[in-house]
């Protein structure tokens, strides 16, 4: 029965496993590795899995271009949740394996930049080759073929691998950000705490577009956190945005900003308005003022008033 | 019975009364000359009259500050109507008077500016002294106060004078605008050209507040035709704004960047919504893509299906 | 010698003298009362006189349209200084009258507005009627004409008269703003805590000129104390504005703001740049970050070396 | 001698050294391939090439993250120019293979969603597997590991294969453009066509920084091209913003922007001004009212003279 699977971008033991189980629900479901972020999302279209979690954004690299265009394109999926994960990697070797003993090293190549001055440091003399994920290197460490890989610690078990080193990160902060995206339904109810995330396509070839796609929000009251430019395909020059608001689409400001969007642009795809990860309510930027729902409604009923002849 | 009465700017022959009688209902009503804009105003506040004709603006002089701070204060009123009239003066004098014979002239002093060149042309001797109105000015002569007064050529036969020159205009296209008054109603239904008119207080002193009041019409397609600072009387560098903008407040553009007044100010005053003197549907420039209502509705439904989950 | 005289709109005793002293140098200039404010400011076109001291902005009435109108045509003439006064009226009578002996009172017309319920409510039954200025109001009571006058309480000894009751104004914080104008010549340094007048002409009738305008000003972090549309002349709906801003034309902020304002727009007129009237440096707002001439500075040098390539 | 050296992201027979071919001077260049971006780069950047060709932005792919993060990052680069070369592939066979024999097919991964549709369509039993690079993958079929390589078709001779069938895309108009690096240096002289990029950071945050971004470039009439945001590396949330506009930085419009950039964000990095390729000065849209270096030169004349009190 699909409703109780979710798929995820596998294979098992990767940070999208460990950013899937830190979902409640997931204990509930059974939970289906896929060998591509569009697997995944591919079988929530088909009606065999309820929800597809996977990868859109990375602090390191930026935003996960692959899952960008499959939420961009095709038949339209919609987002429920964000997980935000802190990347820190571990060395696992093979039981017994010491610092000494490793002259190869694995991994997916996301990892590299990640992993880089730290392999400078204390392994200048391995040797690097990449792997189709870093669940997939540490499983090549477990048949011998490399003698180490950089992974979550969380694989060592799938693997029967030890962590030799932990929390490897050239990075501070580094994080990555996963979504766990469903057919269209109504989206949740509002928390207090929303972030809602549309693509916005720009009319014909006219320079202050962006300008006025960003005044809709602005106007509005509305603060955007990002804004990802994709090419259409067709032709340099070409680009679509995939844009994340602050707000829930039952928020009357942003209400008025999507359909300014939708009046002005030729195509607006919405994706979602869920709660934001490790943000309360409580740490939400004020809002504007003038901008909350109650002073939305109470200016309509002035404007009703005023049409009716009773200002 | 009040319903059948309309005040004016008088006393009788002033362009105040021709604007009036520009109007076809005119002919259907008792037309009241009141001896200034407030007394006009003030009898329709009190229930005595139906609607009042007053002058709001002047090609040569500007806005007219007595009309607008009475309806920016006071009583709320609305506009239903405007006359637009071009003025011209005729050189009113007693039958048989010629240019020789005039060594004294009179009108209203906001005469002076469109005639001053006229005067220093072909009456450079002539002593100029004003009075309380142009009408007034021309009963003046016919009691032989004064040799001559400028006024509009049909004041000519209220007061028994001939006019001696017409057309006298020192600058080309000299108009004034006249605004019909009354009690709140409901507009009149949009004619596809019509004006909108408000009084705009902005919010504490925050420079950017004038920008924000602009924006909130532009990005909704709304044009402005006129923008007029007025003091609120709360000290030097308080104002409030009184703007015209074109459209109508039911057609959505319009509605939405009024709440966007509404929210953003402390106090946003509707004066009315009105067809456009001489100006048809044709002229009307044309919407801007995204603004029409069609277009309004159009987004109002797919945000509706977005809410609702079927995008 | 001309250098040494300043006109003022007189005669004596009225507000406008009393600004004039408050200005130190006017201890030492020769003081002349003009008839009007044209007449006023001709005489400093003229050679006749250095300057010219004209009400400008009454926070009752607004802008004083006769001196915008003078300052945004005609041979140019420049802002050096500006004087806020406080503007309180007197009751001036005879010696020995009482409130009882007034059946009659004058005043400019101005004035009334700012008396109307003082009237009201102590002299309800007194006749007003206007006269051609305060001190003209206080000159006929002085001669017998009428009953009272009021006048500014400094008009009280020029015309034998006594203060009966003072400290009149109906509306708290009533001032008027007067302007020193003079031929033009390089304004007077930065105090740190100035304004710089200009006189804006929009171009060919399009909708968002106005916002443009504004926007030259915000980009630049340079706010607006005041905006006051004027007609051109050219027909209803053809207008041009004044505008003062914060800060001085020396600033390099004002400047940039300036020069794009000339750049789009068909005229701009400069007014001058001078110290705020009642300010300090110490009460103007911060400037927005990015906006001092050391920041301006410091791009200038880094735009130069990366045109050089040593970024 | 490094002067005479160019670098390019090989190996031999890429898109990236067609690019290099279709630039005239490339003929009296030794051209070096190396094996990865960064490579190329820090090769120019240690002085043992003059500059490196590497492409920055796909029109299916969209930007080449490797590329932006390089030229953001690291020691300062300058773009010199930019080359435009339209992707197509040819499936490359040994010699006598046909359609029938091939059981795999190879390139490199980001060829695959340009080939995808035509593989499905005539070889939908084969096998796709990745190589590093598309020239690598025609190394590999001459070695005979796999049957068929996507590659561009002057790869064909390198490597003793032929074209069994060309012009192979599944996307029309794909593109790839490639920009030529080198040391900061002066740019070259404006052509009348021509593109600027910067990397701008963006200040604490605030919503509306991205929107003044823009703006500082909208009230000079400059036109982006592009916008692309790339993560700082200090967390999910916080970017940078490639930009490509047009104009050149000598034009007074465009440093007038860059300068205003400088300003308000905490840093802004040039990289470079460069002739478009592909658009000749006739193609360039006209500049908009109020933006040429004449209008900029009278304006800033008319400033001077203010300033002096000659205006």
């Amino acid at each position: 029965m699909s409703a109780t699977r979710y798929t995820y971008l596998g294979p098992e033991g990767t940070f999208t496993e460990a950013a899937l189980r830190k979902l409640p629900e997931s204990a509930t479901r059974e939970l289906i590795p896929m060998v591509s972020v569009p697997a995944a999302l591919d079988a929530v279209r088909a009606g065999e899995a309820e929800a597809a979690l996977v990868p859109i954004e990375n602090s390191v690299e930026g935003g996960i271009t692959t899952t960008l265009d499959e939420l961009i394109s095709g038949e339209p999926l919609q987002i429920y949740r964000e997980v935000l994960l802190e990347i820190s990697f571990a060395l696992l070797v093979r039981p017994g394996t010491t610092l000494a003993d490793i002259k190869t090293v694995t991994a997916h190549p996301a990892a590299q930049p990640q992993v880089r001055n730290w392999l400078a440091a204390h392994l200048p003399e391995a040797v690097w080759e990449s792997s189709a994920s870093n669940a997939d290197g540490a499983r090549l460490v477990q048949e011998g073929r490399f003698d180490a890989a950089f992974a979550g610690e969380f694989a060592a078990a799938t693997y029967g691998l030890e962590p030799l080193v932990t929390d490897i990160h050239d990075a501070e902060n580094a994080q990555t950000r996963f979504v766990l995206a469903g057919r269209p339904a109504r989206p949740a109810a509002p928390t207090g705490a929303d972030k809602t995330s549309v693509v916005i396509w720009l009319g014909e070839d006219h320079p202050g577009a962006l300008l006025e796609l960003l005044q809709e929000f602005a106007v509005r009251g509305v603060n955007l956190m990002l804004i990802q430019s994709r090419p259409t395909g067709a032709g340099i020059g070409n680009y679509c945005f995939a844009v994340d608001a602050e707000g829930h689409i039952d928020d009357r400001r942003v209400g008025e900003a999507l359909m300014g969007l939708k009046r002005i642009c030729p195509q607006v795809r919405f994706l979602g308005s869920y709660p934001r990860a490790g943000v309360s309510r409580a740490d939400v930027r004020p809002l504007r003022q003038g901008t909350s729902d109650a002073e939305f409604v109470a200016a309509s009923d002035w404007l009703r008033q005023c049409r009716d002849g009773r200002p």
